[in-house]
């Protein structure tokens, strides 16, 4: 292997992107959808093709979550979140570090803001990241990111 | 106070910087100027106009620092930072929370790329992160971090 092939190996792509949402629900019952492990778990490790292998939450500031599982049969997939600024109702920032097949994935920080929208919620998500792989990495976490948000929707009762 | 003060007080600033700055050490050297518990407090939390109340160092990954001190008599600074991503001599990805008087002031997430450059070390540092104040902290912290970058080169030795 060439010298600027093991560089290659170690490069990284920074990417920071914004999906804006509405939810029909008031803040204090987005925020709960949010943050609560039950309706937490539904949203971002539930549904078909999932396979939960360990599933762990503990809000709070300072506190952390984890979980390890696969999606339609693929290698497992890490996440470890650490809870780094708590508003109820109104603001969320978090950091999670994921990794595939035992391997980095990326590392990012989530801002989560809470507005209210007539008798809903305006959600302003932005995902500040560091990626391992390559660009189609940055390009499926904000897909799927939308997806999951949209979990939380049906997950709230939308 | 009316509504829109109300939003306002809860508004955040998401902002990236890059440094780019060459040391004449080899990148071992620099990565454990960068990790080492002792070497990092000497150029992190020490020095003139510094007091420092409490430190700890746990580095590795998943593992985290904490560490309380005030600067020129002004109020007490926290930091507590988690270790996300760990290639020795090459890569650190880690995330840090401040306050400031007991208020969160920020959450970055950090990377620091080293890499050789003839008989030294090129390291490119990018910190993304979430400001809870005003525009004053982005610029502040990107100065900040190119001071504390001078001083781990004097720590190195340079």
């Amino acid at each position: 292997m060439s010298k600027a092939q093991v560089i290659d190996e170690h490069a990284v792509i920074h990417s920071t992107f914004t999906i804006e949402k509405t939810y029909p629900h008031p803040p204090a019952r987005v925020f709960f959808g949010l943050t609560d492990k039950e309706m937490k778990r539904r949203w971002l490790i539930e549904g078909e093709g999932f396979e939960i292998y360990e599933y762990e939450s503990d809000f709070r500031l300072g506190g952390a979550d984890t979980s390890r599982f696969s999606f339609r049969g693929g290698p497992e997939l890490t996440n470890d979140t650490q809870f780094q600024d708590i508003i109820p109702s109104r603001r969320l920032v978090f950091t999670y570090r994921m990794t595939i097949g035992g391997k980095p994935l990326s590392v990012s920080l989530v801002t989560a803001e809470l507005l209210p929208s007539g008798k809903g919620t305006a959600l302003t998500y932005t995902e500040q990241g560091v990626y391992f792989g390559g660009a189609e990495d940055v390009a499926g976490r904000e897909h799927g990111s939308r997806v999951l948000l949209d979990k939380l929707g049906e997950a709230l009762g939308e």
